[in-house]
């Protein structure tokens, strides 16, 4: 696998994604999507909802505000209980998460979870299950220096201290004021369950059935980075798919099923990259019944893509509780009135950017047409994920005729897919600047096009060509699907 | 027109949208879209996508975060400048926008900008050529009473202050303190401007090009309110055109002509709901040199679906100023080296989606097949735009062979389109369901289907019907374009 470093550095150059507020000095992780990043992210986004929202009658969309009612936070737990746990080295100020640096000290020792003598009781990567004296008690005894300092420095730890990681806001005319206090959303899942009761009240979807909603989240992490893995603002795609609880087993066997499939065929990962895994009971939230994660081998380590959840009736009935507004379902064929049950099989956005970054890049070692060795970065991103679909070259720039011919070609596929004319340099130069952003096929115009109508397709991965009618090309893109 | 609570009514009733945490009692000002509505939302706006960037090669699109370094800000002026001018009733302690409420009393007055004589100089409703003074004299002499009683009751003025309408938060460790304190983006601009200098050095673009984003903002009204159409959280989505000086009048020119006959041939709204209109000199922002609203006849009073500015080149040149890097494009032809001055055609998707719905929503009286009066509802949206295209009805629910029939065409078409399959109720019933939400036709399987292989088509508007082989289906829908 091919280092961050050269993946980062691809990105920017490329303008897939680029520091944010880079003018400025850059603004501590925070990236903003170029031209090629935002068709990028554009399309796994539109394929997904395609798949999961569109082609699917038990399945809606939803778009809930970024700012929301106060309560629905305090309802869902997270007021009192979304933080990281925080600890300074007293010596020099520094603050940690502590959770973090126990993970990177278990990482060092190479120890997989199973492996692990666990005489301070942290084995449990989930921090919910971890009590602040575990890991204050782990990292005394076991991180005696400062993680930050090359040359060993001893570290003066403090106890470990709740860090809320929401952010917030305040809202309306009087400023500072408490009351008008406002979270900034740290999961689009709440907006999903608090208007469970609309959908019901108003579609006429029956049970079992799921609401979908993408969009912005932030979560005030103490030590983000990874690139775009872990940033304080980032995308969502988010699932709630209500069951009833006797059907929630073989709901959660066919979401995770689901997901395989998308994974391994769709998006098209490397297969020796991704792993799907069942958590253990002990890592599992108090409000599980199950949960399935999907990570990707990052340059820096497993990291998740999706989660599948099963989450009981837990936030449904909290909800219940805390508004006072029945969440009850009525069962329309057997009379039967309950509370939903639900399965999550929530999505991250920006992570799978990433990764789908990661797995197609790729360089190649060819022999040139003058003899030379040289090096060909190729971006293998599968059809229906590629920024940009065609190429679409006249062969010689100065040609009037051709010029006419391959602007009327954009002009027409534009209407269909993402495509980019290029009339910049050799052709060889041309086809190198598609590959390195991943552009499967690029057509060039030449005399025979004049001649005899054709134009020349050459295949980004085979680089072998073909000639295909020019009338026909619109149908010829129409089939490309995958 | 309807009255905006006929609207808002049918909106919250087939859930385009719904009030923001409403099972709390809903959080001031928010809208939450629902299954119609956040795919109407999309359509609007991948439909602008589609026309200004994919099909043109001299736009490319950018998403950049809605955080960001501080000096982004400083260096536009919101900092010191994005407010709005607030006033007190003391008696009441009642919070007003002192802009809003001077309008609204020359709005009773009924008198146009240009009829007013202007005792107290606050004739120009642009809030930034009004003075503090100004606007407290008239305040003072014109509205002695609290605008919110019903019952007269005077009101005791305070002086006119400023309010900052940015959010804001903080980021990172430290909480509270004010080295950590961060913006939330009033506006997706700003975004665009400090990357120019990426896009320049990363694409292949040339002057004249422009950059898209579409995304999230919010500003900290004092007074929202009016549905979607002032909220806090909203969407915008922006170009900005960046030109040679010399270009700039040809360019503003060219933006507005094809503003227009996007608003009035593609989105289609109705021609005696629209207004353009050239802003007077002594309306425009001191960095603008010409404006152009498109405006909206909503039911409480005119509103702006779109600005086009000339902005010069404030912008980059500021930000060439304050972050010290080189703004100049260095033209490849001509050898000239320029800060390129910039159209701005921005669009505001939020205000965007309640003018389509006004526009669309009509009520029409029938005979029914029983020879009675009825009212029909039916939202005229044009199908590029309509939230589901088709409707498929198996005539009889419980045939199964109609019903095998009905899914094959739902799993068919949904690959293309959005659709949606109903079974429920009468046909006449389920017509007017989908009357209701704006479905162009509704394809019903009978057994004409299982002997001939056809279906019956409805048209939305005209009602009549018309017979289709199902093995034509995908392309009939696929011509479908407007």
């Amino acid at each position: 696998m091919h280092s961050l470093e050269t993946i980062v550095s691809w990105a920017k150059r490329k303008w897939f994604v680029y520091p944010g507020s880079d003018i400025y000095g850059g603004l501590a992780n925070a990236w903003d999507y170029g031209p090629y990043g935002v068709q990028l992210k554009k399309n796994i986004q539109d394929l997904r909802w395609k798949t999961f929202v569109q082609m699917r009658p038990d399945m809606v969309g939803l778009d809930a505000q970024i700012l929301m009612h106060p309560k629905v936070w305090e309802t869902s737990g997270h007021v009192d209980n979304f933080d990281d746990p925080l600890i300074d080295d007293k010596v020099t100020g520094e603050r940690f998460r502590a959770d973090k640096i126990i993970e990177d000290r278990l990482e060092q020792w190479d120890l997989s979870l199973g492996q692990l003598t666990d005489t301070y009781g942290v084995k449990n990567l989930i921090p919910e299950s971890r009590t602040f004296d575990q890991m204050h008690a782990f990292i005394v005894g076991e991180i005696p220096n400062n993680p930050n300092k090359k040359k060993k420095q001893a570290a003066e730890w403090t106890e470990v201290r709740k860090f809320q990681m929401m952010f917030y806001t305040h809202q309306g005319v009087v400023h500072d004021a408490d009351d008008a206090k406002i979270w900034m959303r740290p999961e689009t899942a709440q907006g999903i369950f608090v208007n469970f009761r609309n959908v019901l009240d108003t579609t006429r979807m029956r049970v079992p059935f799921g609401i979908a909603q993408v969009g912005k989240a932030f979560r005030n992490e103490i030590t983000p980075g990874n690139f775009l893995y872990r940033t304080r603002e980032f995308e969502q795609m988010e699932i709630e798919y209500f069951i009833a609880e006797s059907d929630a087993q073989a709901k959660y066997a066919e979401w995770r099923e689901l997901s395989k499939d998308r994974w391994e065929n769709k998006v098209k990962l490397k297969s020796d990259r991704i792993r799907f895994r069942e958590h253990e009971s002990d890592e599992l939230s108090h409000y599980s019944d199950g949960t399935f994660d999907v990570e990707y081998q990052y340059p820096r380590g497993r990291g998740e893509l999706q989660g599948i959840a099963y989450r009981t009736d837990f936030d449904l009935r909290n909800h219940q509780e805390s508004s006072g507004k029945n969440m009850q379902y009525n069962d329309p064929y057997t009379g039967e009135r309950y509370v939903p049950h639900v399965i999550e099989p929530s999505f991250g956005l920006s992570r799978t950017v990433i990764a789908v970054m990661l797995d197609a890049y790729d360089e190649e070692q060819l022999t040139n047409s003058k003899g030379q060795e040289e090096t060909r970065i190729v971006a293998r991103f599968p059809f229906a994920i590629a920024p940009v679909k065609v190429a679409i070259f006249p062969l010689i720039k100065k040609d009037e005729k051709q010029v006419e011919i391959a602007k009327n070609i954009y002009a027409s596929l534009s209407q269909h897919r993402v495509v980019e004319y290029d009339d910049g340099g050799a052709i060889g130069k041309r086809y190198r600047r598609q590959d390195e952003i991943g552009t499967p096929y690029c057509i060039t115009v030449d005399n025979d096009s004049i001649d005899n109508g054709t134009v020349t397709i050459r295949h980004r991965d085979s680089m072998e060509q073909e000639v295909v009618v020019i009338d026909e090309l619109v149908q010829w893109i129409l089939n490309k699907k995958t």
